[in-house]
C-alpha cells in the first residue's frame, strides 16, 4: 500500500484540498513553493499512463478548480503541471505555482515550512476553490 | 496566431507523431531529450486551465498512447509530464522521456539535433506507436 492510498484511506493525515470519487488533492509536505499541490487518483497504479481511461478523462478536470485557487492564492503567473513519479510508486500530478521554469525545477531545495505555515496555505487556498 | 496555430494550419512544418480532430503531437524542436513531443490542442488557449473540459477531458487520453510510444523508443524508466506554458502563449503539453528529475529539468541546455537527427526520432516513435 504506497503512502499516497494510505492517505486516502485516511490512516495518514493529509492537509487535504479536495477529494471527488475518484481523486484527492492535497498539499505536497516538501513544496517546491508555497501552494504545491498534488492530485493522485484513487487507484494504485504507478505509471500515470497506465491509470485508466475514465480517471485519466477526469484527471485534468478536476485538477483544474484546484489550479485556479492555487493561481488566485498565491503572486504567480500561473499554475504549472508536472509528473515525474519516481519516488512513489503511485500516479501523481504537481501543481505549482509558477513565475519561472525554475520555480518547477526539482533538482533545487524543498521548502521546510512549519505545520502553522502548511495549515495557512490549505486554508487560503480553499478559500479560493 | 501563435507558432502553433502556423503548425496546426500546416502553414509551418513539424515532425508531427499523431493527431485527431482536437489534438496534434509533434516533436519539440529544442528538445532537452531525444523523443521530447508537445500535445497541444487545436484551440488557442494560452493557460492549459482555461482550455474547454472537453478538450481537457480527452487530452491525457490521446496523449496516452504517445507517451507509451515514447516509453517503447527509448531507454527511459517512463514518459514524464510538464506543462510550464511561459515561453508560447498557447497551450501545450511537454511529454520527455525521463530517468531521473533532471531529465525534465528545463533550465539545462537543449539538445541540438540535425534535420535527419530529428526525422529519425519521429520514424522511431511513430513504428512504436
Amino acid at each position: 500500500m504506497t503512502i499516497f492510498s494510505k492517505i486516502i484511506a485516511g490512516e495518514i493525515p493529509s492537509y487535504k484540498i479536495a477529494e471527488s470519487d475518484k481523486f484527492i488533492a492535497f498539499l505536497d509536505i516538501m513544496p517546491l513553493r508555497r501552494g504545491h499541490t498534488l492530485v493522485v487518483p484513487k487507484v494504485e497504479v504507478d505509471n500515470l499512463f497506465d491509470v485508466p481511461d475514465e480517471y485519466l478523462s477526469e484527471l485534468l478536470v478536476f485538477a483544474k478548480p484546484v489550479a485556479k485557487a492555487i493561481e488566485k492564492s498565491f503572486d504567480c503567473n500561473r499554475c504549472g503541471v508536472s509528473v515525474v513519479g519516481i519516488e512513489v510508486p503511485h500516479a501523481h500530478v504537481h501543481l505549482i505555482p509558477l513565475n519561472d521554469a525554475n520555480d518547477i525545477n526539482f533538482l533545487q531545495p524543498k521548502l521546510k515550512l512549519s505545520p502553522e505555515e502548511m495549515k495557512e496555505v490549505q486554508e487560503l487556498i480553499i478559500s479560493n476553490l
